[in-house]
Formats: structure tokens, sequence, C-alpha cells
């Protein structure tokens, strides 16, 4: 009976069904569930839970770690089953339910969601759902292919549903590192001072008695939609890494470079896909996801050690490297997101951060949210965790979006997510903007040439000039600044006629 | 011959006159100068040097701690002397040539410029000037009245000028904790785990052989100009007593609350002083300066620690407290502002971050620096560092600027430091929002009932209305988002006829 899965005899008499197991969650509850960047969510129970809001209509708030895979928030917002959803999501559905107000989304620093409910400055936890490896003898939970948060969701719950997913291998055990920070105000530093560092167990370690169920599932992770890289996101590649061998060459890192985090999505692992071709090597991996990206550096021998709080991978590479996944111990940690993303981890480390901006302004400001200044896309996700604190702070984005219609540059942002105070480099496919120590007048010249696709580059520089002769350390033509993103509502395009 | 403040005898032969010592300065030079929020800055050196750019015209770039007393970066604007400035000042004077242009100004968060420096990710110092108390035998500079980045710029320096200041009383000794964070990527933890921790030495230790001039100096430290508190200052502090003591009923924290954090300025003053009359006692705070009002919750008995880089005091308190200072000593403490603001320490204590905006917005984007978005007032100081980790961030302005002229709640801040994701609550007179774990749409409804001057309550009620109603996550009237500004700069102000 899944002894190798379910090691506590005592726990046998949990085991249910998912249907039985979604009854122990009540309309109005706060349910935490495992899942980040669509890797290792729960499945069976809330699909049953979801089918269940179908028929007699129940409302939950909702946290996870980040976005969940098999289409769970879809089906969620189809089922009108949140109220309120915290602190991620990537669903095209959920995101429409989001901007239509129907679903109050709460979008956070992903280290800072679980450092907000351990002091009660959210609602309290009534249920925790976790995708597990297995149970060990003390009724420790091992988790799949994410940790998120968890960890203390599960800590934090007076009760614990636990999904066994047979479909993920036992070999990933003994891949995490569950460390916990003590309470404030008596809180000790964080013990990690390189990504190889291990602090905590190899399991989220509960009082057994707290566990209310134990579905069994065969469930897959989904897999990621991996776009391959395109002329323009080997050209963003290529001037990143031309401008880190230059940063080599003036002395400021070695060869081995500082530890890599990238963000999610296409262009970021085409960037990282980029660092196969390149000069340096001995790298490690201080992020908050792997993609493929992370195992083509392994495989190239590019790569030493890769931490994150998931793996995300492509149907290709899933198969490739989860049969496998031993050969990589020693390797490869995955930790709650609170320390993959933890500002004092990550400016210890000097983490290297790379993140994707849906569009900045000629002065560095970003903004990776919201879509003409109103509409969520994703969320902030550990972006800033990662831009404020780390050694370098880099944006990539193609110049321009929908064909040309939009300008990824623009005067100003329609929305901030990272200020120009969090904000190093940026890149386009046009070129990189070194935006270091330099005032926003100053930026603004390089970001115009350097960044901006060139059919904008006239506007942006007219705009600039006519602004910076009404004076102002930032300057700006203040009932215009705005106006490229209210032409494209208007008229469907920031283009001058 | 100053045997008590300069006790390394090998040392004698480098007092010389300021006007000496400012020729090691020369065009084109990056200069590290002492000084955090008009105190311990250098004092004659910098005169001497503003008086010969007077003749023979010289450009410089300038860091310091934070901004300069005795109206130094008034003279050194108008001697044209500054090509750059880095990282904050508060100067009228400076303030003009930075909007108009004539500087270029690096608004910095205030722990990242010796991180920078450190890593030549900003010009490399080529001297630094540093005032001081006394330098040991050992060469050791004993810092004045504030820390601030002077103990790396005297380490990063190859020349360091001293200004012994004669008035700065030597019972300042032992006040100082000088670490600095080890170099990456080897870091270890920063071994600070409460306010009253110790982890350096009491001086900056640099080889006496790199002290190039010593000068003997006796000007006073300016005195801040403290505005007592007015209805409005003490409705805010009202408003956040009753906020606290909420959290303490709801058993978030205990009657010494967490270690607080309050910004520069007449508000900040004023709320820390409302909080004589709260119930709260053995308070802690981990600050980057202290006012007056530190030292009248010390003699009020309700303070039993603080931590700072900086002590900036009113004419009257500084002759009440400086000749007693040592009076003080086990209960204050002055760090390098990398220590005092970093975010490793702010996040493991769990400050409590109480700065001032200038404008924030009816989703919580807060703006401390850009008056109507294009002119820089202050700069960001340290408000992010401690916002963004901080246990709690409050942020407290009045409802209205210029005889109501202005409204500070506006539909869209026309510039963003702090992000949505980085505030908790916001302050005014008028009453307070608590945004924590609340979607945009509940922000909104919450901050204009809140916070804004009923003079402005209808008109943001009304944009927030039709903005809804044009679907989003965080809605907009894009158009007319800054059409408060662009009124303001039109007209004069941001009423309605
Ligand atoms: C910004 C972000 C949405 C970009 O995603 P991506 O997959 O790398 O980039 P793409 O260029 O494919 O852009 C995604 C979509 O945004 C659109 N887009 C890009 N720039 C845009 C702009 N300036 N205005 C409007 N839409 C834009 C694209 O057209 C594309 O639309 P589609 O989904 O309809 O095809 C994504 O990186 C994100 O959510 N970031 C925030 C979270 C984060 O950084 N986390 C950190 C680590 S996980
Ligand atoms: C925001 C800040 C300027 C407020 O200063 P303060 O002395 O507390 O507050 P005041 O209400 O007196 O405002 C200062 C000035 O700004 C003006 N002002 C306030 N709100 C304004 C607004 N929305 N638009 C334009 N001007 C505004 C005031 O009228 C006043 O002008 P004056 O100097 O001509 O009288 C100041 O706190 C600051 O610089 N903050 C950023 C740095 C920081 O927070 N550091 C953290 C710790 S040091």
């Amino acid at each position: 009976m899944y002894r190798d899965r379910i090691r506590n005899a005592g726990l046998y008499n949990r085991i249910v069904t998912a249907d039985e197991a979604a009854l122990l969650i009540r309309d109005g509850m706060t349910v935490g569930m495992s899942g980040f960047t669509r890797a290792g969510e729960a499945k069976a129970v809330p699909l049953a839970l979801a089918e269940r809001a179908k028929r007699e209509p129940m409302k939950i708030t909702l946290m996870t770690g980040a976005s969940l895979g098999n289409d769970l928030d879809k089906t969620f917002a189809e089922a009108h089953l949140l109220s309120r959803r915290i602190p991620f999501q990537s669903d095209p559905g959920l995101r429409k339910a989001i901007n239509a107000g129907e679903v109050m989304f709460v979008d956070q620093h992903l280290s800072e969601t679980v450092e907000m409910l351990r002091t009660h400055q959210l609602p309290d936890i009534d249920i925790a759902i976790v995708e597990a490896v297995a149970i060990t003898e003390t009724g420790g939970i091992v988790p799949t292919t994410s940790v998120g948060n968890s960890a203390s969701f599960a800590i934090l719950a007076p009760k614990v549903i636990v999904e066994i997913n047979l479909t993920q291998p036992l070999l990933l055990e003994g891949l995490h590192d569950i460390y916990i920070p003590t309470k404030r105000p008596h809180r000790e530093p964080i013990p990690i001072v390189a990504p190889e560092g291990r602090a905590g167990l190899p399991y989220i370690q509960i009082p057994p008695e707290k566990i209310a169920a134990i579905v069994i599932t065969e469930k897959l992770d989904s897999s990621a939609k991996v776009t391959p890289p395109d002329d323009e996101t080997r050209a963003i590649a290529g001037h990143l890494i031309e401008f880190l061998r230059h940063e080599v060459k003036m002395g400021r890192m070695g060869t081995d470079l500082r530890p890599l985090q990238a963000g999610i999505g296409s262009v970021a692992n085409a960037v990282l896909h980029g660092l196969i071709d390149s000069p340096f090597h001995d790298l490690k991996m201080y992020s908050e996801v792997l993609q493929d990206s992370t195992f083509d550096l392994f495989d190239a021998g590019k790569l030493v050690f890769a931490s994150a709080s998931s793996i995300t991978l492509s149907a290709e590479k899933h198969d490739e490297v989860m049969p496998n996944i031993g050969a990589y111990k020693g390797r490869l940690l995955l930790r709650p997101q609170e320390i993959s993303n933890h500002p004092e981890v990550v400016r210890r480390l000097g983490v290297i951060a790379i993140n994707t901006a849906l569009e900045f302004d000629i002065y560095g400001n970003v903004n990776s949210t919201h879509v003409g200044g109103t509409h969520m896309m994703n969320g902030i996700g550990g972006s800033g965790d990662f831009a404020r604190n780390g050694f370098l702070s880099i944006f990539v984005t193609k110049s321009t979006a929908k064909d040309g219609k939009i300008s990824s540059v623009v005067p100003m942002v329609s929305h901030v997510d990272h200020t120009e105070h969090d904000v190093g480099i940026l890149i386009t496919e046009q070129g990189l903007a070194d935006l270091r120590g330099l005032a926003p007048r100053e930026r603004a010249a390089l970001v115009i040439r350097n960044c901006a696709h060139p059919s904008y580059r006239d506007a942006l520089a007219d705009y600039y000039t006519r602004a910076a002769a009404r004076d102002g350390h930032t300057p700006h033509v203040i009932e215009e600044a705005l106006s490229w993103h209210a032409a494209l509502r208007e008229r469907g395009t920031m283009m001058k006629d």
C-alpha cells in the first residue's frame, strides 16, 4: 500500500479520495496550496473542489507559491471559486476575472507572503494542500518539483491534506532544503552563504496528526511551452554576454560571474541559453525557477550548481531529465521561496538578476505587470526580490510588442514595479543601456539611442527634447507622459499616423 | 598640540590649514565626504575648496552619506563645483541646479552606494574627507555625530583628509560601531540580531599613512529647524497610535512594539513625539537618523535603545543633549548607513518603518521625491531600504499642500519611489488606510474615504468610478491619470473651479 511513499503506517487510515478530501474545505476558508511556476501544485483535490463549487457555489481565499499548472486557476475562475488570490498567477482565464474585478488579486513580492502570514497580517490559513513525493516515518512531507510556500503553509495550517503524486519520481527526495527563518524579534541570520549551502531538512516536518487526509494521484505536472530562441531573443542574449565580458574585463567579476537569477518566460530562457556559447564557466544559479536552459547549461558543462524553488520543464526536457534527476543530486537544490528570494541571501551572494519587463521608460522605471497601466498580466513575482538586492539588476524585453504597434520603451511607464533606483541595465534586441551611476537626463539619451526600436526612436527623442526644455531633474511633458498608452487604447497603436 | 584629539604622534606633521588640504583635491576628482542629514559633515576643507573653485573653476563628483549642513551644498552649487552628486541632498540651492540639469544627481537607496563603490560600479573615490572627534594611537578615526558612508569612503580612498572638530565632544567616542560587510562572493551574515548589537570597532581603522592631511576646525554642526507639532501632525500621530494599539490588541506585537524607524522632517518628528503620550514602553529604535523626538522619548522613559547613522538636533536640544551625551552611552549607537539601513538587518529585526510621502495615489503607490513628477525635492534617502523590508511599512503626509492647492492623494502618482508592493499603511490627518492584503480596487475605496481631504474626496471618487467602469486590475482613465498634475502646472492648483 504505497509503503515506499507513505512510510508512517499510522497514516494509512488517512487515505481518502480527492472528493472526500475536498469536503474538508468549506465556504469562506483560506487555503494554502503547493505550486510554483506551474510545478508541484496539488492537483486532484483542487480539481475535485472546483467540481463541487460548480454544484454548490462557494468562495475561498487561495494562496500558493506562484502560478499553477493543469489549468487550475482557469478551472477555479470558471467555477467562481476564488474571492481572493495571493500572490501570483499567470492564467489567461483568471486574469480576465481579475481585470473584471471579480477576483481580488493581491500581487506580492514572492519572498514576503509567508512573512506576512506568520505575523497574522494576512488571513490565517485554515487548511494546506501539499503535493508530495512521500511522507517519511516521522510524518515529514517530501515536496515534489517545487517548494514554494508549502512548508510555511503546512506549518501554519491546523490541517494539512497531502497529495502523494506517483508520477513524481522518488529520486526527488533529498533535493530539498527546508529552512524556515526563526520568528522575530528573535531571528538569527539565515545561515546560507553560497548557492549550494544547506541549512534545513530534506522534508517539511509537521506533527503527523495534522495530516487530515492523504490522496493518491498520478496527474503529471504541466509541461512548459518553451518558445525557442528567435533572432530578437538571440540578439538580447548577445548584448548581455558582451556586457558581462566587459564587466569581467574591468575586473568587476571573474569568468565564473556571480550567482545567476533569471525570470520565467521565453525571453529569460533564451538569454540563459545564450550562455552556452559564452566564455564563462563554473557558473552557479541562485534563482527561483529552473527552466530547460538550466539543464542545457549543466549538460554543456557550464553550470556547476543551481538553487531555486521549482523546476519547470518542457515535455521533451522533462522526459529527458526527470528519470535521471538523481544524476543532478549534489548540483541541485530546491528551497522555500522565502529563502530562494530572500533579500538577505540575494544581497549577500551578490546575484546577477535578469528579469523581463513589459515596458520601461526613458528614465529606467520598469513595468512588469500592467498592460496599458491597468490590466494585470501575471504579477511582479520574484522580480523585485532580486532586482532590489542583486549585484546587477538587469531587465530585458523586445523593443516592440504586438507587431510593432506597441513600443516597449515609452516616455513614462504606465505602472511602476521597479523604480529607477532598482534598475541597472536595460536590454532590448536593439542594444543595451548601462544606467549605473547616471542621472535621469543621461539615462534618457542612452535608453533612446540604444534600446528603442528605430520606428519609435524619433518620437521618443522629440518627447525628451520638449520635456528637457521645461526644466526638472526628470523632465516630462506631464500632460503628454501617458499619451502613448492613451493612443494605444483609443487607436490600437502607439504609432503616429 | 591637541594630544587628546590626535593620539598618534607620528601624525602631527600632517596638520595643515584647510586651504592647504583643499589643494589635494583636483579638477575631475571623485570626493567622498562625511555628513549625514546635516550632521558630522566635513566643514573647513569643503568651504576652502568652494572658495578656490570660485577663483579657479573646477568640477568634482561628490559622494556623501546624505544631506550636508552648514549650507555646503548651496555653497558648492554657487561655486559650480559639482558635476555629479550622490546619493542624497536637501538644499534648495543645489536642488535648483539639479532641476536645471546643471548637476547630475544620482538618487540612490542609502544602503547601496558603498556596495556599488566597493565593486567599482561607481567612480572610484580619489580622496575622502572625514570629520572626526579624534584619531587614536593606531590611526583609527573616531567619527562625530554621523557615520554615514565615512568608513567605506576612508577604506576605499587612497588618501584621507581628517577634520578634527573641537566642538564635537570627546564623549562621542565609544558611541560608534563600525562594521563593514566582508567582500562578496565570500560574505558572512551580518552579526547583528538586535538594535543594540555590536559587531565592529568604535573607530574607522585605516593604515595611518593614508591620512594625507589633518585640519583642525571649530565649526558647529548646523542645527535642525524643528517645526513643532501642529494640529495636523498631531492628528497623524493620533491615527498611528490608535492603529498600533489595535495591532497590539490583535496580538501582532507586544506593548514594546518592534524597533522603530522614522524618516527625517517635521511630520516624522511630530509622529515620534506623539509616542510620549502612548501606552507603549520599552521601545527601541533602529533608524537612520535620530532627531529631538528620540531624546524626548528617552527622557520620558519610553525608549530603551536607539541605533542610527546620525544625530541631528535643534539648537536647543543640542545644548541640552551634547554636553551630557555620555549619559546616553549604552543606550545609543551610531553605525555606517549601509548597516543602519541594510535590508538584511531591517528584515531580520522586523522594523516598523515610518516615512513621509510627498503624495500617494488611490492604489497605494508613493512619491517621495518628485514635485509634479519632474522636480527633485531631496531624494529617496533611506525610505526604500526600510519600507521594502519593514515589518510594517507606513507612509504619512498631510492630505494637502500649499494651502490646499495640492492634494497629496491623487489618482496616479506622478513618480513612483515606493510601489504598491511596498506600502502597507497610509496616514494623513484625515485618517488611516490599512492596505495590507487588499487588491487595488479595495484600496481605492479605503484611501479615498479615509485619507483624502474632503475638498478633493468627491473628485477622487468620481475618477475612480469612471476608471472602474473601464475594467482592469488597477482601473485608470489613463488619459486623465496625470491631469491633476497638469492642472497644477498650468493653473497653479489641482482644485477644480
Ligand atoms: C513580463 C512578462 C509578462 C514577459 O513574458 P515573456 O513570456 O518573457 O515575454 P513575451 O514577449 O512573450 O510577452 C508576453 C506577452 O506580453 C505581451 N507584451 C509584451 N510587451 C508588452 C507591452 N509593452 N505592452 C503590452 N503587451 C506586451 C506580448 O505581446 C505577449 O503577449 P501574448 O501573450 O498575447 O503573446 C513576464 O516575464 C512576467 O510576467 N514577468 C513578471 C514576473 C517576473 O518577472 N517574475 C520573475 C521571475 S519568475
Ligand atoms: C517628503 C518630504 C519632502 C517631506 O518633508 P517634511 O518636512 O516632512 O514635510 P512637509 O509637509 O514640510 O513638506 C516639505 C515641502 O514639500 C511640499 N509638499 C508636500 N507635499 C507636496 C506635494 N504633494 N506636492 C508638492 N509639494 C508638496 C510642502 O509644501 C513643503 O514645501 P516647503 O518646503 O516649500 O514648505 C521628506 O520627508 C523627504 O524628503 N522624504 C524622502 C526621503 C526620506 O523619506 N528619507 C527617509 C528617512 S531620512
